[in-house]
């Protein structure tokens, strides 16, 4: 199934960037009259008829649309530190697109050996990967923020996790297993994984803070758990940055679905 | 903390081969006397004395052995279709590495866009995932084989599932989180971990199948179901082939550890 990316919508009138407009009609030959599917990044498929191929920027009117398609019965916001190899977090960014992520905030830890991160490649990289996962909410990126101004405050409601590997004084760190293990199951029927705004308080709203590889200090996990986090482990295998950012998102996956 | 790997053992004597050596003096500049940890891909954490620093291929004299070091309490082996991009499968193999596997089968099936596989640089980035991630067994990669070939005969004490996206007649697949619920947790106290071998029939053997970018063929899931597979699914999402592999993973991990 072929899908297509667009934000640029009014009522029912669609039209495709300069480059979506490339594929839809250069590379797969769509004409006027056709039917194509389009994201709208908000979680939303768009059953569309092209209009108008002419020119740099199709049109096609809405003839059909269905809310919170391919979504997930949660709400995930992974906080994690960029990896000195860009490549790795950006496969991370892939892989949790596919298997279910909502917000990604990239984290500048104290030991994060990059302190500098450009988001536009993150974008591009989660649309593609929205598309072709066929979820039609693109998870959003946030700009890079510091681990300290991260954490000035949250809603109440949220479950809120720090994964570090240091060990506490008294270690404080429980099994990310038996944190979620406590959690209620929402109901994961259609009815759930369809309503109109997967983000909506009504789904479990879930936090996970993930350090560089030189992990987060001891301060910054002591901020955090005054901030209301719990200290978590991912038991005793040793994973890089972005491979315990992708088991965590596994994990609250295979939770809730 | 810094690991080398030799399989290269003669009682106490241990010897680096050329690029370990090189490692470990020329870059490292470690000297005759010195303590260095050794790994024998089998699953032993071997402590040693350099005894010869000079030539091509340092020896070292074992003081003390750690067997089943970084080992986890389940024996599993994924067989999974390699992508047509190989940078894809070899991802894969790192992760799964880090989080947990014990060996890989490259299956080629039907529908299989790479029929070819070469193992060599896969044994090379399983050596260096086991050292990176404090692992002293370093996963088993077999020859690619065919599904077909694949599925002849198996121990009847391992759990055996099989992923595949397409609908069965009467849908026979279950999620992969009720299988798993369904088994006993063994005991994970150290000293299960450290049991002396790892893959002993004490520890849960699992097997999963993975099929490639165009789905395993009706066919061949058939014959996996008549071989004593069980048909699984991963929930709602749509994911590549190397993530549904590493999301096996990351489920088998997350239940036993």
């Amino acid at each position: 199934m072929e899908l297509f990316y667009s934000q640029d919508i009014e009522g029912t009138l669609l039209r495709l960037d300069e480059e979506e407009t490339r594929h839809c009609v250069k590379v797969l030959r769509h004409r006027t009259g056709e039917e194509i599917f389009v994201i709208d990044g908000q979680g939303r498929l768009l059953k569309c008829i092209l209009t108008s191929t002419a020119g740099s920027r199709a049109q096609a009117e809405i003839v059909e649309r269905t809310p919170s398609w391919g979504g997930h019965p949660y709400h995930l916001t992974m906080a994690v530190c960029p990896t000195k190899n860009n490549e790795r977090f950006e496969w991370f960014l892939e892989k949790a697109c596919e298997i279910g992520v909502d917000r990604i905030v990239p984290l500048i830890g104290e030991h994060s050996e990059r302190k500098v991160y450009k988001t536009d490649r993150a974008r591009k990289i989660l649309v593609s990967a929205a598309k072709q996962s066929l979820k039609a909410a693109v998870p959003v990126i946030d700009e890079p923020v510091s681990v300290k101004a991260f954490l000035k405050g949250f809603e109440s409601d949220s479950l809120r996790l720090i994964a570090y590997c240091f060990e506490d004084e008294t270690d404080l760190r429980r099994s990310i297993n038996d944190v979620l293990a406590g959690l209620p199951k929402p109901d994961t029927s259609e009815a759930t994984l369809h309503k109109p705004d997967a983000s909506a308080s009504a789904v479990p709203d879930i936090i996970i803070m993930i350090g560089p590889e030189g992990d987060f200090s001891p301060e910054e996990a002591h901020a955090a758990r005054a901030a209301g986090f719990l200290p978590v482990h991912f038991g005793p295998s040793r994973m890089r940055t972005e491979t315990a950012a992708l088991f965590a998102v596994s994990a609250v996956y295979q939770h809730f679905v």
